[in-house]
């Protein structure tokens, strides 16, 4: 329980290529935003509901055929317009920040450039199931692939996704940066191959910016 | 393998309500179409491989929270946009006639129509997933709501869509038959509670004008 807010929450998500190390500061981000009186809810995407858990399984399951793009983005979204209605809105109406690991930005650089379905199909999936919602904030955590890969490797997390190609990850990265270029006022690119304390500084800057 | 065949082949779709008896009678269709000399490929909607499969099973499942109507949307055509790519797409290309149990009508009058998402949604998504494939023919099997679902209750087969109130199955019942006015030389309406020889003569007379 924070204190009692009279304005709306907001959406702060968390974006970042494999092994950028998201999951490990998410809680870094709650807490700060805590220790600012909010009521915060942490959460993840593809996921955040029993039926985006379901969806993330499918999601990550090694099919005989490769699975198509387009399926791909329509799962994304399908989890997403759950996580949307039963998570996402109901706290941020409360006066709750939402804090996610992972949202459409990672939509538009993975499934949109990565996989070469192009941002107007994202755009138009992102029109029709979010409305004018929009994160509030975007940390994105920036790295060389190689060392992002490499530290995914290490965790033991490998999943259909980190076994993409190079070519695969430098483009979501690339497209993850541009977007960030294009709206600076929303992103802040955190230097993830920074030491531990010196990200958690940038979290601590980027924060103070938006709230 | 049937005769080959030099033009592309067609997409021939069986739609209505719970217990109208299309999955009895889509080996009727197929038989007339092979009676004819055209390879056929039988499938199914949501389905027909093994992501569709996959998704089928999640859209299946009793959550502890309703599933929102636009994840619903949304996992029909992820399921659908494999089924095109992988099964319907390379079927039509050399020449097969594809019969599918559901296709998009149903997205239309189900999840458009009987869950409230209207036609624009369902249209956006169609345009996205299946650029200008349509059905060539749709047959729409036909019945009164009560006798459809008692006949559905006697199978045994009672799942998530059988369960909705009988004003739903209405919505549903209404949104078929006014899609097929609107469109009277791509749909038949088969009284599907007629005996089953007079269904099977139908279907052989709808078949015949599209052959």
């Amino acid at each position: 329980m924070g204190a009692p807010d009279t304005e709306p929450g907001r959406l702060i998500t968390l974006e970042g290529g494999e092994g950028a190390g998201k999951s490990s500061q998410i809680d870094v981000v709650a807490e700060c935003l805590r220790a600012l009186g909010h009521e915060v809810v942490v959460t993840r995407e593809p996921g955040g509901t029993r039926l985006g858990e379901a969806v993330r399984a499918v999601l990550m399951t090694e099919f005989d055929t490769p699975m198509p793009a387009m399926s791909e983005l329509l799962l994304m979204f399908a989890a997403r317009a759950a996580h949307l209605a039963e998570v996402i809105e109901p706290a941020l109406a409360r006066g709750a920040w939402v804090v996610s690991d992972r949202f459409t930005d990672a939509s538009y650089a993975y499934q949109g450039a990565a996989r070469g379905l192009g941002d107007e199909a994202v755009a138009t999936l992102e029109h029709l199931v979010q409305k004018d919602r929009r994160p509030d904030g975007v940390l994105l955590f920036d790295l060389p692939v190689a060392i992002g890969l490499e530290r995914a490797g290490r965790r033991g997390q490998g999943n259909r996704f980190d076994r993409e190609t190079i070519v695969f990850h430098e483009r979501v990265r690339a497209a993850y940066l541009a977007r960030a270029r294009a709206a600076p006022a929303r992103y802040r690119v955190i230097d993830a191959s920074a030491p531990v304390e010196v990200v958690r500084s940038q979290i601590r800057t980027a924060l103070a910016a938006w709230t």
